[in-house]
């Protein structure tokens, strides 16, 4: 019998600093560690296109794409679900636990992220504009409303679903997208993230996710 | 046998006016208009917070949530999940189809849905300051872009995951936070959406959706 093939998540071998350790592979990375299954990587250049067979796998020509022996697919928050039903010990069994659960990991990536990275965007991409610093401030209280009701969600729980799960996995990673001083904002936000990444395998995943970049921009680019 | 009770889905009973129409309770009531399951509302006020009680069943104090016989849970994405899972012909049952369709539904949360919002609050909440004008030329090329892509994968098929699933059910209501100009475009979109939109399930949605709307808004807020 052929073994079977490892899964394969693709991912960048070169982001400017501010990005390292915040590409959305490092969810798939962590979540397969956490079940314990080995995997390949995909290394794209972050400098330019990807062309036309990789958009075919992943519409938006970003990271993560996934496929392993079965199927091929895109989006970090169907990427997570689907190993969640490949391996045990990422959803909980109970129903109702495991729809919370589900609930979570789409509020992560379509409650909580977008209002950060709005936020993200303007205060990152945009910081050099005269309207930088008004937009700003009015975004700011968008976001640090979702962070209190974040908070005021967690309560005193140590994981968004009671046990740990995918939603906490994407939820996060979705946290990169805020300055510190937000998150330390919401001491129970602090205190959540800080025991998710003790976590050995979101430690490991982070590890590989670095040491897959290269030092040294892509040649092809340099000076672009 | 006590017949099984009516999923519920929250709602709001009155909203302005810029908003008829594209409150996402829309999605779970196409949804379940696709499978012929009837559901009752839960209707609430869109004008002030909505007090403890919900939000431990919508952390976000935002609409919808759902409950079913065996789970209560939040967040459209989720719930449409749970529709398709308990339901027959909102999934492709081929793997590989049904992971694709997967992938479009938080590709249309994550993806697509943020791009148009950002560009969206700028223009909509912000219209009156002074920096709303050269926020949204800034942003306006990321939404753009997003729909460029969206409208390059889709092709020449008629729905996201070849047969109609809830990956279309996501994204047509994330469009709505596009001017139409926008969507015009991209022909290929514009015709999507038409035809998205002259399927019998959305119609009777819509249909609900506007009916639930109080032509007043409520008096304890008036002048407010």
């Amino acid at each position: 019998m052929a073994a079977k093939p490892l899964p394969v998540v693709s991912a960048f071998g070169w982001v400017p600093d501010f990005a390292k350790g915040r590409v959305r592979d490092l969810r798939i990375r962590w979540a397969l560690e956490e079940v314990g299954q080995r995997y390949d990587t995909f290394l794209l250049d972050a400098s330019k296109p990807r062309g036309d067979e990789y958009v075919a796998w992943q519409p938006f020509d970003q990271v993560p794409a996934y496929r392993d022996g079965e199927v091929e697919m895109f989006e970090s928050g169907a990427i997570l679900l689907r190993i969640a039903e490949d391996h045990s010990g990422l959803l909980p069994t109970n129903q109702q636990e495991r729809w919370q659960a589900i609930s979570w990991l789409f509020a992560a990536l379509n409650s909580v992220e977008p209002s950060l990275m709005q936020l993200a965007t303007v205060t990152l991409f945009y910081r050099d504009k005269p309207w930088s610093a008004d937009a700003a401030a009015a975004l700011m209280p968008f976001a640090q409303k979702r962070l209190r009701q974040l908070s005021d969600a967690l309560g005193d729980k140590d994981w968004l679903a009671g046990e740990f799960s995918i939603a906490d996995i994407a939820l996060i990673v979705a946290l990169k997208s805020a300055e510190d001083g937000l998150i330390a904002e919401q001491p129970r936000l602090a205190a959540y993230r800080a025991r998710a990444e003790a976590r050995p395998a979101y430690i490991r995943a982070l590890a590989a996710q670095m040491a897959d970049f290269s030092d040294t921009r892509p040649a092809a680019t340099e000076g672009a």
